[in-house]
Parts: structure tokens; C-alpha cells; sequence
């Protein structure tokens, strides 16, 4: 058990299995998402509190109460204000805020982070703007409440299905770097609150993925179809990246970016600035076949970060805001995970090679 | 790349080496830990601030500007003191006060973790207790500081050269849990303020070791040496843990154990409770006769919590303070794996195996 300077070390855990989960099966070869035994593409007909609670079934946490909006403790909404007088970065002031509560059980916890974080969100965003926050709607569910809270305005019908897509479509997604950390920290015994402010945490970094806002800002910059190939040319040959292309895992096209690509077709269509959907499908037709061009092989495809930058635009979210929306659905894989880890009831405690000097 | 659900998984990540580091080497079979290219036996004879710039020189981290005691935002003393009101744990207090702080670059952000943690920690202790904080002063080090903000006298030579035992011995140990987390958190590209806030949740949690308050009850409630056989006698026989006695890791005795008994042998003898200390060592000399009786080849040999606790107690430091202690010690370990991490410049990111319900 001792920790020698000759082991093999795999830095980045590649390859290597730290979890068995009942929660989602992703599969890059196929372009599949199974979230709780069901098919992506099924799941997002549904209300995201019924995703929460499918989560939670699998991972044999909680019972099936529906989980609600909640409103902020007076400490978490004086420390958000201070936050917004110093500009301080969405994903802070979320870790911030996160960090703030307590729960009496895991199940508590699980239901107050999964309420609040909508309410914490959009609150920052209001004071941000200078705006006094509002409170949930004890008739709204979580979707609508979110938007209802940015604008202090009851949301269409179709921006609360459009969110309700979005949300559900990110709620899990196997083992990526911010669940792993909320397994880590309740593989100790700690609480779910400890964990999912750890997550917050891990999903700020860049290298986490889901940071749609550079894609949308490309759409902006082409801002007309006709631009598009000659842009995305000029891109390619300057060596650089096309954001909203490209998976770490998927290697067909990502199967969340179809779901999100009809939720804006449609939400689009029925009320919103159709030109900005049309001219997102021109540049992504433009892109993957120039990709296919100059990167013949690799297997580039639309990311879930394109379509997820047009349809948080078109509800109105601001670019600052689109991670912690993100967070704001993947909260329910957290809380799941931790649940599932609580059950496992076993320290994940890896080794490290020493390389360093030795004494004389 | 895909997550299948035939993969072998390993959810302790036993055995897995998952970083390479330069801080410190725990060798659990000889019984040493080596800390930034120095033994423990000699490290501990230096001041904690000496520490934690060999563990950042060694980390690659920041220049050797030494770290000072940093007095807390106001919105953060505010957020301990609607804590303290709720009775809130220490941990969760600590957690929440980390949580708020920001920095501008990683070296600022490890300077501020690192002289903020005294001030959050003995300035919880003090609102708990019904007293007013205590700022730090400018004229002394860090665990002068911390025992300072916690009584509001200057405190003897004596117990703050103590209290740099104890802060240098758990200043860093290999890839625990905490850290661990730390890293993670830090592979997103994230900070170091997220960094060590999920440590901090990791840390809370009873598996990660490093509780020692259960070691100084058993201690009282022996309370006299002539006891101590009984009463061990008596729990073994019940099944009952010796705590304060085994390691996950070292199976010889925890080099740890050693400076700090010879720490609190110093402390105690200068000025200090003798009885206490005397009682603890004829109960560690009962405990490790009983355990080789009752469980031979076992090899459960003293480990720190044993004589932290005493150590803890004999600088009036409140039992429910002693993790968060072990924090204002750690936090210097986690902040260089912060800077360690940072250079590795990967994502840390395992996979996980679908054993849920498949869709039909």
C-alpha cells in the first residue's frame, strides 16, 4: 500500500472504470444517450421534475414527491447581492451561494439543491442587472420558474418546453469531470451539499466542456449565411478551432444536439427570431463540410454546445449565464450520483507517484 | 471511448496511480512520510510558513514571499455569523466561508486560502462561543495567529511552536481524498478557491480519516491509567474500534504519531496538563499490548489522530475544531497540488459502467 516513485501513473484516468451507475450509459461510437433507462430522444417529452425523479429512482435515493422551486435563505440572497456589487463571475457567486445551504438528509438535501439552484441563478442574473430578485411561483414548475425569475414575467408555453428540453437533455451524462468530484467528496461520508458545491466547482473549468457561449459568438460573428464559407474558411486555414464542433466521446453525431436542434426549430418557429435559427443551420451545414474537408477522418461533429448557445439565446439567458443554466439541469445527475455513491459506502482514494527529491 | 457495461470497475480506484507529485512520499510499510524532499523528523522543526513555500517551491508554484494571516471580506464574517446564530458545523462553516472568497490568479488565490483559513476557522470558534472575532496581527505568524483569534491573547512560545508541529506534520500526505478532490477540480482548468472549497467538502466527510476527537474520549473516559486495561478490555471484547490505533496505509507505526506525541511530551511538560499526557501514554502502552492479544498480525500501531487530539487539546482548541485545524494545516498541501495540477494541464476524467435498465 505504500505510494513508490515507480508505479505507472494514468494522470488523466483514462480508460479506467471508478463507477458502476444505473443513471446514464453514454455510448460515442453509436452517438446513444440512455438517461435512467430511457432513450434521450423519449425523455425530453417530459417535464424536467420528472427526469429529477427518474434519476433519483435509479439511483434508489429518494421517494417520488415532486421536487419544487425553492426560495433563498436571507444569508445566500445578502451574500449574492454583495457578490453583484463586486461583478463577480456567474459560477462563483453560484459556488458561493451552494455553499450557503444545509439540509437535515441526503434527501433534504438533494430536493433543496435541485429547488434552489434555479431561484439562485436567476437571482444573480437580477442583481446583475441591478434588478431585485424574484421568488418562485408556488404554480410554476422548475422550468418555468427559472424564466420566470429572470424577467419576473409568466414565460409562453413554448420557452417553458423549449428550457424543459434543454434541461432534461443535460441532466446527466455519465462520469464527466464535475460528477466524478460529487462521488469523490460523498465517498468520504460527506454531505450531498459538500458534493454538489465541489461540482459547481469542477464544471467552472474550461477543459470541463459545455461552454456554449464561444459557439453562438461564431453564429454572431458570420451574422449571414452568405458570409459563412468564406468565414469558416478563414478559420480553418488561421489553424483554428470551430466551436460547436467536435466531442471528446461522441464520434457520430452527438444525439443531444438533434433534441436540441428541433427544441429550437420549434420554439424558433413559433415566436422567436426564426433568421438566428436559420442562419445557425447554414453555418453548421457550412462547417461540417468544410471539417469534412480539411479534416478528413476526424470525424467532427455538431457538438451539444451548438445548439444548446442558440436555444438558451432564444430564451432570453445571457451568454454569462448558459454554465450555470447548464448547472442548473445537471444538478439532478449530481444529486443522483451522490445517491448512488452513498450506496456504494466506499472510499475513492487513488495513489500518487512520488517524483520529487529525496532527503539525504 | 464509449462507456460499456462489461467494464471492470474499481470504485475505490485502489491501487490506481492517478497523479505524480513532487510534495510528499507516505511510505506505509517503513513507516516514513517524506515531505517535499525532507523527512517529517526534520521538516517539523521549522515554522509552518516555512512549509507551505517549500511545498509550493517544489509544486512549481509562486515565489518564497512568506504568507501572512489575512483578515476575512466582510460578507464573509457576516455569512459565519448567520451561521454561527443557525449553530451551523464548523466544516460547514469553513466550507461556506471558503466558498466565498475570489482571487486574481492562482498564486493570490493560494496566498488567500492559506492565511485566510486560520482567520475563518478561529473566527467561527469565537462566534459559536457568543465573542466578536478577533483580527489577525501583523506582527505574528500563522499559528501564533490562529491561537491568537482564538482567545484574543497573545499566546506562549510554547504552544505556538505546538501548534507548527501539528500544522507541518498534516501539511501534506499523498493523494487522500481531499486533495484528491482538489486536483480534480483544478484538471478543469478551474481555481483554486473551487479547488480547495470541494477539499474542504471532501474532508467533512468521517471516511477520509483525520478525526481525532473520538481518540481524546476515549482517553477521558478512561480518565485514569489504573482503568485503562479494564475498560479496553471491555471494548475489544464488545467488537468495539480502538480509535486512535490502525491505518489504511502505514502497518508499521505512523511516523506522524511520533512528532506529535514528542510535540505534546514538550508542551504538557512545559506548562501544560502532565496528568493528561501521562494518562495517554499508559493507555497507548495498554491499547498496544491488547490489540497484538486480540488481533495478532493485525499490526495496528498508533496513528495521529492518537496524539493530534491530545496535542488539540492541550492548546485549548475545542474538540468539534479539530478537523477544521487539520484543514488550516492541509490547506497548504492542497493549494501546491493546486499548482502541481495546474502544470499537468489534463482533465482528470474516468469512466463509468451502465449496469441500469436498458430502454425497450
Amino acid at each position: 500500500m505504500s505510494t513508490q516513485s515507480h508505479a505507472q501513473a494514468n494522470p488523466g484516468l483514462e480508460g479506467i472504470v471508478a463507477a458502476e451507475t444505473a443513471l446514464s450509459l453514454v455510448d460515442g461510437e453509436r452517438g446513444e444517450l440512455v438517461v435512467a433507462g430511457h432513450k434521450l430522444e423519449t425523455l425530453v417529452q417530459r417535464d424536467f421534475e420528472d427526469v429529477v425523479t427518474l434519476l433519483w429512482d435509479a439511483a434508489g435515493g429518494v421517494d417520488g414527491k415532486r421536487v419544487v422551486a425553492t426560495a433563498l435563505p436571507p444569508a445566500t440572497l445578502a451574500l449574492l447581492e454583495d457578490a453583484a456589487r463586486q461583478r463577480v463571475d456567474a459560477m462563483d457567486a453560484l459556488r458561493m451561494a451552494t455553499a450557503t445551504l444545509t439540509a437535515s438528509s441526503d434527501a433534504a438535501a438533494a430536493r433543496l439543491l435541485v429547488g434552489a439552484f434555479p431561484t439562485i441563478v436567476a437571482s444573480y442574473a437580477r442583481l446583475l442587472r441591478g434588478e431585485q430578485p424574484v421568488a418562485p411561483r408556488g404554480d410554476l414548475g422548475l422550468a418555468a420558474n427559472y424564466l420566470y425569475m429572470h424577467t419576473g414575467v409568466k414565460p409562453h408555453d413554448e420557452l417553458v418546453r423549449g428550457l424543459n428540453v434543454y434541461l432534461t437533455t443535460v441532466a446527466d451524462h455519465g462520469l464527466n469531470a464535475s460528477t466524478f468530484t460529487a462521488r469523490v467528496i460523498t465517498s468520504t461520508g460527506s454531505d450531498f451539499v459538500s458534493a454538489v458545491t465541489g461540482a459547481v466547482g469542477a464544471l467552472k473549468g474550461p477543459l470541463h466542456g459545455g461552454a456554449p457561449g464561444p459557439a453562438l459568438d461564431m453564429v454572431f460573428e458570420i451574422g449571414a449565411a452568405s458570409r459563412a464559407e468564406a468565414v469558416l474558411r478563414d478559420k480553418l486555414a488561421r489553424g483554428e478551432r470551430l466551436m460547436g464542433f467536435g466531442h471528446r466521446v461522441y464520434k457520430v453525431r452527438d444525439p443531444r444536439a438533434d433534441v436540441l436542434a428541433a427544441a429550437a426549430a420549434r420554439m424558433f418557429t413559433r415566436g422567436g427570431d426564426l433568421g438566428l435559427y436559420e442562419l445557425a443551420r447554414s453555418v453548421e451545414a457550412t462547417a461540417l463540410k468544410l471539417l469534412e474537408q480539411h479534416k478528413p477522418g476526424r470525424r467532427l461533429k455538431t457538438n451539444v454546445e451548438f445548439y444548446t448557445a442558440l436555444l438558451l439565446h432564444g430564451l432570453g439567458i445571457e451568454t454569462a449565464f448558459f454554465t450555470p443554466t447548464f448547472a442548473v439541469g445537471r444538478v439532478a445527475g449530481w444529486t443522483a450520483h451522490c445517491f448512488e455513491q452513498r450506496a456504494v459506502a466506499r472510499l475513492i482514494r487513488p495513489q500518487s507517484a512520488y517524483v520529487g527529491r529525496m532527503p539525504h
